[in-house]
């Protein structure tokens, strides 16, 4: 059998630890990276080493941040009164990308999920009930992802909210543009004939 | 716009640099390494550190190994006069893996590609013709990859060392095993029918 250098082995088996990384990925992963300068490979060991270096969490919002509160929370061009709730960081990056919400976010930190033991008590949900009441917030737009356990979970949280008398809505769900019709599966399909707007 | 602490951004960018991962990758990986432990975060650190101690490359087949010569140029259990040629260590470990292959290995190190400038002078091929003389090879079984320049590099070297008065085979190339005759494309199906043997 090949014997792999150990310190290659050890690195294979890191990246394969990553998620959505096998082990023919993380084999070649680590193939290239040996191919590397000493000073590139220093930098990426650097940067892994450091990675929560200054990293804080927003007590508001819950997205990490270099600072507490986060920039968004603290920004006086963003609407503080309206909220959008999601899962997770990647998915508030993803929204304020679009460049058309200019409110703020809270980080859900997941769905419920009664499966793998998490409940509402694990989900940022309290700090979201005091920020919707203490700050005079006006709409609370529910982005989950359009899953199973997203959409529960929005369900389930605009009855909680409901008594707060504040508007609450939830992203819409539709054919994805560029999508076909064709080949959009039945539930798209219904939710994209429910929502449907008039001209 | 959200502003990510620079130890994440940094993170990302490392990631971002790595063949087959894109920006959005590159995000899903940083974030989730941001909720290990700082010990998982310590370890893999290390591993990419450490990448390069203790790993030097074989002078008979030039893979990476932690002694020269390699542990499968001196074992003796295998045909060190059956030498089967493959572009880079990764192809070698695959054959090896099958557990068919009782002969060595010796690394080419890459096809040649003039477009790109690699010429037959960046290849290990001088060492190559050095091994097939000194040690008394029997066969050489060239086995770089089924592609363009796969397939020229092996015409090129079949021609080169045919005044050695060796054994020079081609791997096959036909359907792979579960492929469906159906979906082929015409030189995968062209092939399967030159190669075609005698039950």
């Amino acid at each position: 059998m090949i014997k792999l250098p150990r310190s290659l082995e050890q690195l294979i088996n890191e990246f394969a630890k990553l998620p959505g990384i096998g082990p023919k990925s993380a084999q070649r992963l680590a193939f290239y990276l040996l191919k590397k300068d000493s000073v590139d490979l220093e930098s990426f060991a650097q940067a892994v080493g450091n990675l929560k270096v200054g990293v804080m969490f927003c007590s508001r919002c819950h997205t990490m941040s270099e600072t507490d509160p986060c920039n968004v929370c603290t920004d006086p061009h963003r609407d503080q009164t309206l909220i959008c709730l999601v899962e997770d960081p990647m998915d508030a990056i993803a929204i304020d990308k679009t460049g058309q919400f200019k409110g703020v976010f809270h980080i859900l930190g997941g769905v419920l999920n009664p499966m793998d033991g998490i409940g509402p008590e694990k989900l940022n949900i309290e700090s979201l009930r005091k920020r919707i009441t203490d700050q005079n917030v006006s709409e609370l737009i529910i982005a989950t992802n359009p899953s199973l356990e997203g959409e529960t979970t929005a369900m389930h949280l605009a009855k909680q909210f409901q008594s707060l008398g504040i508007k609450i809505t939830r992203i819409a769900r539709g054919l994805p543009m560029g999508g076909d019709l064709e080949y959009a599966d039945e539930i798209t399909l219904s939710r994209a004939m429910e929502g449907r707007r008039e001209y």
